[in-house]
């Protein structure tokens, strides 16, 4: 029997665990909850008793599996140390070396959550069959992975990929997230989309679908437009310009093949990814004006997915 | 004996040529002129006859050396490949190849010019003992290059470190070299600093030393400022803005160890370090804020140590 891999991703409520095979394919899947009390010191624990009793469950043993990689959101340096992580707790340690503790010297392989969704989708999602990518993950922020050659670029301070934080107003007046301002995650986030649709409904009188919805969300957004809505049409354009402008830049520094993209909004589909790549061939440098662009396809498990691939 | 290298950099007018140890000592430099009538077809006959004869006067053979570099003002593959070399005349064809053969099969290695240029001031300039670095290069233009874990990020379409066409400006009217608006390259080079100055004089009556110089380039702009200027030390903190806040964009996706500046603007010297620097802490994602800055120190000779690098 070839040996089996645990791929683990960490969320501020819930971790994904998943056991694979080395082909990539995902044989069982589970989740347990996060428990961030008391800085956050019973999550490793937790991971590792639901691994050895699912394991057990599975008639397997710890030494069926060549190892686990584990996603978390935090940064984390190449031998596994990790300073701070604000979103579980952590303070300055190596969850990496921890967990491979408690699971009788399993290796174990850790990264950044983005970066690792992003090596999943280079696996065996949208960006299956390249190397060279940038993922572009559209939620309530906006986040993203860079993989070179097959491989995270992690960054001198764990910052690589971190592309919702890209200036793109430097007129904007209301704070970023991370306290600066004007940052593509302003624009093109879930939370930035219906803020804009709220701005655009404000100084507007034109009609639109959108003003029977309540607070309309990035989705009625969406929604409207690929009914013809023309207000809704202009805040998708918009968004696709700000986007689309932005990637642009990130071709003139990292030039991947493809661009990849992820995340709730996502699920907007083909207006997005045409919106997009329509204001990223007008902006970019002509090089680069042949990238190609693809919707994610492991949804929530592309961290599980990546985390294996880590360690393969 | 240990063996030697060749290091080689093409440029417009003329060829740059070293042998060197492997410690990375410069035994030799001397350069022959780029000939590029007839599509540029005597270029490396050139290269490779002006090496036999200097190897020969050296009292040397060729097989003492483990190989050639050469950078050129083109995108290259990674197998040497370049599609087409518009500075040279180049049509496709694989240059390294050609070189080796011309040279008994010695190896030869290549990548662009300024991805080259990179690499040679890690290993032996203002980037020394860093493996992660950007190098912004002001001259004309502005160029980049981009080293990852001690190597060259070529791009997929050979476009990565081209950061003098990331967009600064959307309301930018004039035209950049490449056909596009609103590029770094507009602002942050020799020629862009001119045109900034030029602008300044005319839109203000307050009284400036730069009045006094017919035409001010980018080296008045800085001797004024270091005179305490005012309206000079004006356009020294809007080229500083412009750069350090696309620089912080740079850290956002790639999020280097430190940022090395080059090229004739760079003879400004701690003055301008210092005003990119303040800026691109401003606007910088906070992880990345600790990023180094330092001055490059090979000048021209940058890309014959990077070439030498390629090969060791």
């Amino acid at each position: 029997m070839s040996l089996k891999c645990i791929g683990i991703d960490i969320g501020g409520t819930s971790v994904k665990l998943g056991i694979f095979e080395e082909d990539g394919t995902l044989v069982k899947k589970w989740e347990v909850p996060t428990r961030k009390e008391e800085d956050g010191k019973y999550i490793l624990g937790d991971i590792a008793a639901s691994i050895r009793r699912t394991v057990k469950e599975s008639r397997l043993e710890l030494s069926d599996f060549s190892g686990a990689g584990m996603g978390f959101p935090g940064p984390v340096l190449p031998d596994g140390h990790c300073e701070v992580c604000v979103n579980l707790g952590w303070k300055a340690g190596n969850p990496q070396q921890e967990l491979s503790r408690l699971l009788d010297g399993m290796p174990v392989k850790s990264g950044n959550d983005a970066n690792v969704a992003a090596l999943g989708e280079m696996w065996q999602g949208g960006g299956k069959g390249y190397k060279n990518l940038v993922m572009v993950t559209l939620g309530t922020g906006v986040g993203g992975g860079i993989i070179s050659d097959g491989k995270i670029i992690a960054g001198a301070f764990g910052a690589a990929g971190e592309i919702g934080h890209l200036l793109v107003n430097k007129e904007e007046t209301q704070l970023c997230g991370c306290g600066k301002k004007g940052h593509l995650e302003q624009y093109a986030s879930a939370t930035g989309i219906a803020r804009r649709a709220k701005e655009v409904l404000t100084n507007s009188n034109e009609p639109s679908a959108l003003r029977d919805i309540k607070d309309p969300d990035a989705k009625a957004v969406f929604d409207c437009a690929k009914d013809g809505d023309k207000l809704a049409l202009e805040i998708v354009d918009f968004v696709g310009e700000t986007l689309g402008t932005a990637l642009a830049s990130i071709s003139c520094v990292f030039d991947p093949e493809v661009y990849v993209i992820g995340g709730g909004v996502s699920k907007a589909g083909q207006i997005l990814i045409d919106t997009v790549q329509k204001h990223f061939v007008a902006a970019a440098f002509h090089a680069s004006e042949g990238a190609e662009f693809a919707l994610a396809k492991l949804g929530n498990d592309a961290g599980m997915y990546g985390a294996v691939k880590m360690v393969l």
